[in-house]
């Protein structure tokens, strides 16, 4: 299927078990397996890459691979080989039916316990249809994450910042914001610093002002929030990474979840409050930004 | 396989794809896989148990079935057929070769990602050989767990009590323990509570009194400390629930961590201080709770 194009949706492995170069062939998603006793499957211990295509471009590559390369030396895992990686990414997104966005996801896990092999793949999905959360804006809640703001210095085996496969909880925020009829989660720090979103950076604006969490309070370095700050920077904004109360975020001018799939999601309702949304702003930077 | 025995490890899948039991075939280990987009591989996002078999005996398999359907409602998962998850585990274990002791592990997954359908399977495992840390002690460090001791009632999003698969944590803080030149950890509030260790429960001795943490704690219920609390009531001691602080740990008569694997292993090292450690009463413990 190589160099082919395909109606579903794909994956490679990469690493143990492949050819010369890292990379496996290009498999249908259905028939790619993984042993039951890999530690991926049995304990969440691993780490992963979510990477959005856009028009065949991947989005800030290398700061994926940085960040994949990162989150593995936070777990003591092996280096991940990120050339193979991001051979085997661009392999199958070639075997992949064209679509506008594709979402490429890179999993690099710990291996068959006591195999000291680590495991790895990419796969290719389909894109969501993210247009109505892009233009629309979404709906958030505010949720405790438990934590100090702190906890990434004080107590790094608790992982905060590393981006493992042990989701579960993010997962959970989620439906809990879905009970609270909502779409999204900004989680809070139990010192009142506004912090991450399960799966997104928060971006805040008052005036000419655009901020983000500072990265070490035990959150993501957002690599969609990197592409954004330049963009901005580019408009003669003023960028800065900062410690922010929750209350900053009512009285901004505008808020937004960055992530890799759905890109820039203005925030229209905070709490059940009602915050402005600038839809022009919003198409601008999905423009200068991605090409969207 | 069914019904032979077999030198290796096993697995039998429940649920989907199984028979009119929801029960699969044995399978050896290595042919055992799961879809990479199953959600356990992906986010860590199932729940499981960890159960001893002495000498062909299920230890406590009630109290694991209940919890592990306890943890599948607190993420929102569709209930689990403990049933066939019973009925998968005998079919296993009685195909397994014989072991003095076996570990045997059950796993029920959201499933593959957007297909409404739970995966799970049991695992049989040979186990390992625990004896010295029976009976000559471990040596314990006490790490932060970045929570308060009511995170479960204040942000159950955050899933403290449940037994889910997003084990990272868990595993960096046995890493953690390694680096501080010692074999295990256990988890202490922010608020300076006694919790847990990463796959265990506390026990804590004052004469006659036998204590360990409340399990409203945000900690997972201990099946093998309900067993042993229910020898210790038998041998005539006072047991109870209670809210420990660390310091209590240091002038104790004597401190455990109870686990299904491993059982009952005496703490003979507290952040590097010596803890007494009564050899013939924890040889007692586990002859008269487990057949041992």
């Amino acid at each position: 299927m190589s160099g082919g194009v395909s109606g579903e949706d794909l994956v490679v492995f990469v690493g143990t078990g492949t050819g010369a170069d890292g990379v496996g062939p290009v498999l249908p998603m259905r028939e790619a397996a993984v042993n039951v006793a890999d530690l991926a499957v049995t304990r969440g211990d691993g780490v992963f890459e979510s990477i959005g295509v856009i028009d065949g471009r991947f989005i800030e590559l290398p700061r994926h691979l940085a960040r994949l390369k990162h989150s593995a030396a936070m777990l003591d895992l092996p280096e991940p080989d990120v050339d193979a990686f991001a051979r085997a990414a661009r392999l199958a997104v070639g075997a992949h039916a064209p679509q506008r966005e594709l979402l490429v996801k890179l999993l690099h896990s710990r291996g068959i316990e006591g195999s000291d092999r680590a495991s790895g793949w990419v796969q290719v999905l389909f894109g969501t249809d993210h247009s109505e959360a892009r233009s629309t804006g979404i709906r958030v809640v505010t949720l405790d994450r438990g934590y100090r703001h702190d906890i990434a210095q004080t107590s790094p085996w608790l992982l905060q910042g590393a981006k493992t496969l042990s989701y579960a909880l993010n997962k959970a925020a989620l439906r809990e914001a879905a009970r609270r009829d909502a779409d999204d989660v900004i989680f809070v720090s139990t010192d009142d610093v506004v912090l991450e979103g399960p799966t997104s950076n928060v971006l805040v604006r008052h005036g000419d002002l655009f901020r983000t969490p500072r990265p070490d309070l035990g959150i993501l370095a957002g690599t969609t929030q990197a592409a954004v700050f330049e963009t901005l920077g580019a408009l003669g904004f003023e960028t800065s990474e900062a410690v922010m109360a929750p209350a900053e975020l009512a009285t901004a001018d505008g808020v937004w979840l960055l992530s890799s799939g759905r890109l820039i999601a203005p925030v229209r309702e905070l709490d059940g409050r009602s915050l402005p949304v600038d839809a022009a702003f919003t198409r601008t930077l999905l423009e200068r930004t991605f090409g969207l």
